[in-house]
């Protein structure tokens, strides 16, 4: 079988990039108690670092599941409304996530942050039930349109000030 | 903590449905070897008899992962460009799935009524190594937007002839 990645170039690094730092939303995947994965939407943005994070509310099963578990997937680039959706590239990154918790100092940088680029956000981000989950990114697949998968790393990711 | 689970009601069912229908493409979530989870995009519709399917090529890693683990979530419902895209509804489907084979009766029938919906796909459905997988419904999450949760069974999701 013919193997379908492609040698990782700065082409798809800045590609990547670009997609993480245009995405205010996300596809969040998580292990269920039992084995069984989860989709949900979440929001999405960078944290201080540039490292991936989702705001999450502890009601809701993906933040439950993510305590017992944080082997997480998040997907990142959306569609637009013309053409077939599978040409757009999109970038699943893969690792494991640590709580950033409401009322700590850290979660008052991110959430400033984090406003900035998601304003509405501000009618929920200050409820006791909402935390940070920040991804350690493990590796990352990019898809970018029919044909062009690549195999990135952390260090593929990562944003230089 | 407050269960934020609303009693499902003919509202949601019909809302989970129009979801099902609506959507052409999904956030497809995998469990790869070692228990990590995956989520890539992948074309979405509905068989015959109104099963939820993708169309997956056996070179990506999430039709790898499936032949290993057929433990699957899909997520349809996108949100529009306007307004908090968390405040747009969503529902996350949870199953096993099982392959449709290129070469099939079966895949015949499917690849002519997916046409209908994806004309686009017209352009690699036909390539040896894209086969359908079938979800059979466990469980489904509905997201009607901000505090709209509801817990579906697969009778909830049945089309009607």
């Amino acid at each position: 079988m013919t193997n379908p990645i492609r040698p990782t170039d700065d082409e798809a690094r800045a590609l990547a990039r670009d997609l993480m730092q245009a995405a205010r939303f996300t596809a969040l995947g998580v292990v269920l108690d039992g084995g069984m994965p989860l989709v949900t939407r979440t929001g999405f943005g960078l944290g201080p670092q540039g490292q991936p994070l989702c705001l999450v509310s502890s009601l809701a099963m993906h933040a439950q599941a993510l305590r017992a578990n944080p082997a997480c997937s998040m997907m990142v680039g959306e569609p637009g409304q013309k053409g077939d959706p599978l040409t757009h590239p999109r970038l699943s990154l893969i690792g494991r996530v640590s709580f950033v918790e409401h009322g700590s100092p850290e979660y008052a940088e991110m959430a400033a942050q984090y406003l900035r680029s998601h304003p509405k956000a501000k009618l929920y981000i200050g409820f006791a039930d909402f935390s940070f989950v920040c991804l350690q990114v493990e590796t990352a697949h990019l898809n970018g349109g029919f044909g062009k998968a690549f195999q990135l790393g952390p260090q593929d990711l990562q944003f230089t000030a």
